[in-house]
Formats: C-alpha cells, structure tokens, sequence
C-alpha cells in the first residue's frame, strides 16, 4: 500500500495550540494528516496499537509533541519501523523546557526520534512534509515554492525596515 | 496475595555496575528482589508484560534504572499501580546527566516516578525496603539499625580524622 | 501499632498552595493524612522532634516540600527510618527552580529522598499512597481507579479533539 | 530522477569517528551513501554549491555533523529542500555539548533540521533510512528486521544475566 | 579606499527593537552606519553577496545580531576578512537565550565573532565604533567622552541616593 | 580606631529595591551603616578609593551587590583586607541571575567574597551584623533574639494553617 | 567569654583534602581552629549540638564544607548566631558541583551561609580570619601582608614570563 | 601617534599555555604585540595603570584572558577607550567554564567586552588583526590570505577522505 499522509499525535489537549502549527504548514504544502491525543503515561495501550500499525494505515510519518518528561515520541519510535518527528512542548511546570529537549532528543543508539527546536511544531510539519519530498518531485517542489515565499516575505520588510526602519539607511553591496 | 519482593529492572546491561548497587543493599536489608534487563526501546512489549503484571506477581515495588532520555522509570509507572522508584544513569553519550534526571523527575500530575540522585541506586534499593518498613515493623527495625550503622562510621572517620587528619585538632562542643 | 496515615510537612506557609495538591489527592483516594509547617531552617528542633517520632506517630511516609536550598526532605529523612517523598518548590527567589529540584534529589549514599517533579505535590501525594497500597490491596484498587480515570479523561478529550479539534481529523489505526 | 541515496557530511575531519557511525549503520541497512567534509565557515561556497543541488544528484536526505557553533546542518537547511539529519558533535573546545546542540536544534519557523542526539551518527544514519522508508516497502523491512536483533540483542543479555548478573535472580512475570 | 562605516543587519524585522540600540549608539558617537535585515537561513545568497563584498563597500565592521540557532554572525564572518560583532537576541522561542548565545560566541579557530552581551546592542555600538578609534583620534576622543558621561550619571545617582535614597546616609572615604 | 558600621555599595540605582533589604535589616539589629552607588565600571577609581580606604573609615564589612557580569564584589575585596559579602542581583538583562551568581561566587584562591542567594540582600545585612557578632556579645545577643523571631512568626504560620489551612489537620508529635 | 578561634567540620572523610586547604591557611595567617566530620545527614544529632554551643565554645565562626546536596552549612546556620562559611565540594556523584553550589547558596531569608567557590576551601579559611580581622587589628595587619605576598608571587611570574614566557615581549606602561 | 601593536595580558601565569595561541596567530599576521600577566585581582594597580595608558603607549586593541569569576577583561574596559577582547580561559576549579563565559560576556550598557569562546585564544588574536585590518588594507589582505590557508587545508582534507576516509565514497555535486 502506498503511505502518503502524517499522523500528528500529542500527549495532551493543551498541547493543541503548539501543534496545530504542525498541521497549519501541512495543509498548506496539500500534505495529508490526521490529528489526535495519545498519551505515554496515560492511554499507554493506545499508544503501543497505535504506533504497532501506523505503518500499516498509509502514515509515512509520525509527529510526536509532548512536554516534561516527553516520553510520546521516543516510545512510538521504539514501535514503529517509520520516521519520528519529536516536537519538545514547553508545559507550565516545565523547568524552562529542558526536560522536554533532553527527553526527546537524547534517545539511545538504534531508535532516534528527529527532533525541532522547543515549540516547533511548524518545523515539524515542514520536516514531514520533507520526508514525503525526499523522493515525491510534487511535495519537493511545493516545499521549494514554500521557502520562496519566506525568502520573499524577508524581502518585504527589507524594503520596509529601508524606508521605515531607521531613518531609511540603506545596506550598500 | 502477599507483596514483598522488589523488582529491580534496568534498560541496558550496561547499567549493571550502578543497578547491583540496589541490590547489595536489599540484601543486607533481608529483602527478597529479583532483577533483570527490561528495555523501553528495545523490548517494549515485555516492558508493558512485565508492569502490568509486576503487582500481581508478588512485587511490591520496582526499582528502574536507565540513561540518556530515559523512559523506563516513566513508561512502566503508567503500567502499574505500585510505586516505581526511577534512577538516573549516567551513561557515555549523556549530556553529564541531566538527560538522564530530567527524564525521569519530570512526570506529569497523576504518574510518579520517586526519583533518587544520579547513579543512586543504593539510594533506590533503601527507599524500596522504607516501602515495606512503611507497614511492616521488622524491615522497619532492619532500617534504623542500618541508619545506626552510618552513623557509627562516621564516628569512626571522626575518631580517626582526631587523630591523623590534621594534627589531632579536636572540636570542642 | 499501624501506621496508616500521611504526613505532609512544608517549610513555609507560602508554600500551601503547592502543598495543597497533595492532601486533595490524598482525600481522592481515602487515605488519612495531617498536614502542617515544619521549617528545617526556622524551627530545627520541631523539625528533629516530629521527624524521630514520626513512625511512633501512625504516620507510614512523609511527604516533605521547600523550595531554595531545600533541607527540609532531606533532613527529616536522615531522622527518621520511614520513606519520605520530597516536593521541590519553585518559590519566588529560586533560580529557575534548580536550586530546590538539586538540594532534594541528590542526597548522599544511605539517606534516599523520594523527589517527584518541580511543584509535583500531586504526585507526591498519589505516591504516598502507593506506598500503602504496595502492601494493602484496597488502597492499590483505588490507585488503580484512578488511573482508569485518568485515561478515560484523556479518552474523553480525544472525542473532543476528533470533533473539534482540528477539523474533525480522526486518526486512523 | 530517481533519489536514493544520503550525503553524509561534517565540519571538519576529526568529526569522522562519530559519523562513520552514520556510514556505518547505513551500509547494514543496504542503503547508498557519499561522504566528505564541508566546512560552512572554512569552505562556505562549497558548502553553498553542495546544498543547492544535493536535491539533482540523487540524494535523498542529507546527514550533517558539526561541533561547537554548529552552523552547518542549519545552513545547509537553509538551501535545499531536502530533509536534513544534523548531529551535534561534541568536539574538544565545547561547552558539554550544549553549544552543538542548541545551535543545531533551534533553528527558527521555517527552516527545520532533524536533530539527533550528541554524538548521535548511528541514529542519523537510521533515520536517513528511514526516510526512504517511509515510502519504500524494501527499505522499511530491512528497518523492522534491524529492530528485530536490537531485541534480540536485548534478550541475550536477558539469559545472561539472569544466569550470571546477580547470582541468577530471575524476573517473575 | 577608506573603510570608515559600520554595516548592522539582523537576522528578522523582530530584532529592530533590539538591534536599532546599535544604530542610536553610534549616531550619538558621530559614525556612519546602513542598517537592514539580511537573513541566514531565509536570504542566504543575499546573505553570501554582503558579506564578500562588504570590505569593498566601505565598511569597516558589521554588527550581526540574530537568535535562537543564530548562525547570521558566524557565517558572515567566514565570508569577510572584517571583524564581526555578533549580538545574541533573546527571541521568543528562545531557551533562555543560551540559544543565541552559545551559536555566536562558541565559533571555531579561524574564525571569530566578537560576541557581546544577550541582547546587548548598545554595547555592540560601542565597539564597533572602538574598532574605528583603535586607529582614529577623533573617534577614540568621542569614546572617551561617552565614558566621561556614563560616569557622570553614576555621579549624578550617587548625590541623589545619599540625598534620598535610605535616610541620607553618606559613604565615608 | 574602632571599626563597627557596615559599607552598603551597589553598582546602579536600579540595585537599590534589592540591596536596600540589607539596610533595613541593619537597622532592625542596631548596626550603624551607610549606603551608596560604586560602580565598578562606570566609577573605577571611585572603587579604587573606597574600597583601599574603608577598613580606615571605620567600617568593619562591605556589603557589595551588583548584577549581570558582576564585577564589584570582587574587585572591592581585591583591593580591602576586610570581608566583602557579594548580593548576586538579577538585573534584567540577566541569563537568568547565573550571570551574577557566577561572576561573584567563583573568585580565585586568595580573594573571598562571601556570596549569598541571588537577591538575598537581607541575608547580607544579617551576615554582615553576624561578623560584628562574632567578638561582639551584644550584636550575638541582638542576632539570637532576631532567630527567635523568626521561630515565632513560623510559629504562628503553624497556629493559623492548623486552624485554617487544610481543613484543621493537626500534626501529631 | 573570647571567641578567637574557627571551627571546620566536614559532611565526610573524603572531604578532607579539600577542607585541609582551609586550615593551612588559617595556620599561616595564625589563627586558631578545631576541624572534624559532622554529618547533617548521618550524625544530625551531633549536628545540632555542636552548632547550638559553637559561640559558647570559643568558636568566632564556622566553616563547613559538604558536597552533592549540601545540607550541613544551612542546618549549622539555622542553629548558631554565628556566621557560617559555606564550602561547596565537588563529590564524585555531583552533577558538576551544581547541587553542591546551589544548596549551600540559595539559602532563604534569615539564614545567610557565606558561600564560597566550588571547592574554594582556601578562600574560605581566609574570609574565616576577616571575620576575626573586621574588629582584630592584628589579623587585619596579616591578612594585608598575605595581600602584599600574593601580589609579589605575580610579580614574580612576571618578570619570568618577560624574561622566557613569549619571547622575552615587555608590556609598556 | 599611531596605535599598531596588541596588548596580552593574563590573569595568571597557567592561563599561557591558552592565551599563548593569541601570540602565535598574532606573529603569524605579522602583528606586533607585546604579552604580561595582569591581575585583577592580585594587582589591581598594576591594571588600573596599563589600561589607562594603554592607548598611549601604542596599542589599538587589549587581549585580556582570565577564568572563573573572570574580571580582568571587563575591569580593562571600564578603563580604556580602546576595544578590549576577552578570552574566557578554562580554569581548574570552573564550574565547566561558565563561570569564565558568563561574567566577561555579560558586561553591561556601556563597557562593552568582545567575547571569543571558551580557550579560543586563536580566534583572539586574529579579531585583534581584524581590528587593525579594519582601516589597514596590509592586514586585511593578510587575514585575506589566512583565511585562504584555511579553506585549503579543509581541502586537503576533503582529498584525503575520499582517498582513505570511508571506502573513498565522493560526494556528487
């Protein structure tokens, strides 16, 4: 069977804000997605049928958000053949978000978990959509457009920060 | 049934060196243990076996050990209603530690983890026998006399330190 | 004589509100608790007084919380042969928390302090329970009830999610 | 065209024990490499040409290490709209570490790079398979059998410590 | 030709509260200065095109501030032989601001940025105009005068403190 | 000459709302002191003059706060054969106080500066009246009643949380 | 009665190379001490003793050192006016001397300890005798001479690092 | 007069194994420079007098490197025009060298210190010839050309992995 679309898991609801990012940028690269709550510590069984078959139900590709002691994505990445995308969620009783980094990231030899910065869901979404492009011309391309379009919105506030920003100084090169 | 014994488990035999230091002090303490290689990673399905079951197998309390992003300690108190005590490994590739500490502390509200000091698994084999001695007068007993015996060797290192440590200086009080 | 009771001991009034999770979930799950401040800095010798007697007391586990340089668990639990559980807080002067999360977790070889995560005095208090329930089955029922709870909260919030969440997306497995 | 295959790059030759790893696991894992060294502040219109047109000569993901300042896996990020694997060397002038990872971990809206742990190549290389796994069937077996003897390795480990660990005590479960 | 200006850019318009602390600085201190955004991982050939020709464009220092992963001071200064003042910036998603700071200050041999407070534009002003004095009377007299200044606040402080400030109270020497 | 009053310095106004908890402190035990700004930065020879001179102008402690990269404390007991007590301030540019603590609380082998916590400039002031204390039975005398105090007003703490706090729990001992 | 001497007591034996540091000193500067082991957590019994009749045994102050979480210099305060010097010592199971610095230092309103570097008993021995030398002309006049040698050690290395150190270069000034 | 030769100076005599890449870099670029020890805090007047003068005596830039609580490069700045370069040196009992970072880096509004990396002399010497080069084009084509030997050393190296690094795999582009 052919897998084409992202499954965005996260560990709790008030993780919804943060990664809903991860699902803004996909729908905007026209990259398939489903979205739910799966929790390590709390639906464990959830979590293990989950990952067990996600290969098997058209995911190329798992994004994983949680905070604290962030234990979601390296867990589906011990139960499932495909790419984990980590996404570290700074949580109100985080110490700063460390916990959440350095339990995403620091995964042992034979199971890593690709991981974004802290709260960098859309990152997230813009690496699954990259997975998908690494052999898909259509999602490379639409990638390609994506940082266009950012290099073009850096150049509108060039242009501005030249006639507003201080007093209309312009770099010479 | 009767729960008495202490499971002690660990995500990596490399782990041994520091995980048999819980298991010298369940000896000296006279409490029953078993202990084994269960990995979150690598064995996940045996890990969620063995948590769900631990209570109903004669284990009153379970003593995890792991390093890096460590899960275990996390992963198996979402799988069991007994009280899981979690020791942070230093291991090679850690980042001095703190993977390890903040992996482990960090629970969210609702799944515990008593976590001890890194590399404190005697720490954790103590804390598993004041489990017992919590209900059971003759652990209890087995404790403060092994409390009593810390204290006799400090007095031994300050009768010594009187008289070899730095000119026989005695602090008077 | 049984001991079947919980103390809950604070260095400050200010740290209440923190405390305060733990009796609540102590009261959730029926088990017998008291509740005060002890200050290991302002008042030493009712500290020492209630931590040598506390086993004498009826009490099974302390739970002890102070935020800065935290003694207080770590000194009632060199006084005393019964497990106590420490609860760092983040009071206003701390740095960032670190200061009690280190001066509660990484006490010395002999002298363990069960640590549960920055401000987690829920989980200090559900641990605390688990500690009775290690031995007592009716209190290991409850624990393991509430955990059903928990998952059937997430359970519901997954419902919510899949309705609402983001566009009714259902993940598929 | 057809891209099958991983660039593996690094900062500077004495970032080659840690990533031969990555060349390493990739080998086992039947997939196709290239490997140099890219300097993003020593050769950076190398580094410039290499990025921009990985995407045309057949690579499907790029794996980059650097230490300290770690600018290459985020610049080359920054070029190409391919997947990058970046791996934070802990090189001898670094700060622990920390100085790799954060500067490869955070990088901002837009421009992700899937970090791996510190020192992490081995699981940069799986990774990178996995990402031609997620749509390739053969590719995404090899990575189910590979965790298949992490198990396996586990389980020997089992048997053996449990007949000569700690005089042969065996988990009950 | 003469070099006699100083380049600021900024790695987004989000940095212009900060950074537009290095423009005042160096308007109050009599020294030229063009001021825009240039981006390294949304603009890198714009990035690429300043940098190597910056020296031929009359400017004799840039002022690079970026944060998070901020690679903008380190790859512009391996793309000039100018010296490159790099200004961390707290940015939102910031860890803190170790981010910013540990990618600009912890650069390799060879190449190095002169990296300056988090968030410390003004002080990056001052410096660059100071690379100009190091050989300029007339510019090491206006910093010289500036410093003159700063002292003179303090002065005008202490009066007001020993006149207001705690009941008057004088320091005696 | 007799040396019995106690120098406050910070090194900016803005130090003023932290370091006057020092002078108030100082009052409640009848220490004679006085207060104002040196900055070691902004006013070197200024700190030169106070600091070589203040063991002659009757003062028998410096009470130093400063923050960011804090330099006063120290360099003060560089050039004093009194003892220098260093209030690490948390001033806004601050990584987080670490700044100030470290810059303050790492001085090389030769040169003390008695650091106390981050804003702790109560603790200061009580420290400083402590070293008076030392050889003054007065000032001991004045220093225990203050203790007691203390004790008293937890005391009351006590009194009102067993009234009000937790429903009227009581702790037995 | 006449306070003179200091007190130096240590949380363990393995402390002693460390703390000896802080007798040499005090020899050399002539003044009188006692030092041994007092463990907070061991022997908190003769912890509190001897801290509660310190200033009535001659002791002017008290150095303590203890490593990891480092309870024994904020407990010794908590029960003696006099002032208490804080050692924090890099224990071998310390997370980087982090928990030892942090739980000597954060110490909370009204218990001050006079912290000193990461193993900086040295320093701590001579802030001891500045305590002495505040009101004691004779130790001031020593601890000025002490001054004036450290001062003529680097004179020393001067003078050979102008003769051999690079090349025979001479700073002017 | 024309200000062409750099100033190094070091806090302490085991800083020159460090700061003495400074000088190697310096003779190099064919930078006159003259090297000392100057100590904060050991000779305070010692540095007071050079800085002062430093800018009369024909320096146009101060490389100043210390460890732990760092003072001497931000302590030259408070007391020179001339752009100060701080080299934050690994000292023995640092707190893994953040002490050294933070309190150079973090210096605050006014006093600028251009920080290089932890040890990174090298990178010192050459910011002082860039600082020079600024406005000379001898040294700028210098640096030029440094900068050249360092892309063809990476070359050589590129060279040398594709011939023995990893089966002599070449990277395609």
């Amino acid at each position: 069977m052919k897998r084409k679309k992202i499954a965005i898991v996260m560990g709790s609801k008030s993780d919804l804000p943060v990664m809903s990012q991860a699902a803004e940028v996909l729908e905007k690269l026209e990259v398939g997605f489903d979205l739910s709550i799966v929790s390590a510590h709390r639906t464990p069984h959830r979590m293990v049928e989950f990952a067990e078959s996600a290969h098997k139900n058209g995911y190329a590709a798992i994004i994983a958000g949680a905070g604290g002691a962030a234990h979601l994505p390296g867990m589906i990445a011990s139960l499932t053949p495909l790419p984990v995308i980590g996404v570290p969620v700074k949580s109100s009783n985080s110490i700063d978000g460390w916990d959440s980094v350095l339990s995403i990231l620091q995964m042992p030899g034979g199971v890593p978990v690709a991981t974004v910065a802290l709260d960098g869901a859309k990152n997230a979404g813009i690496l699954a959509a990259q997975i998908l492009g690494a052999t898909d011309d259509a999602v490379l391309e639409r990638i390609s457009r994506y940082k266009d379009e950012l290099r073009e919105k850096v150049e509108e506030s060039i242009a501005d920060i030249e006639a507003n920003g201080y007093k209309g100084k312009r770099l010479g090169f």
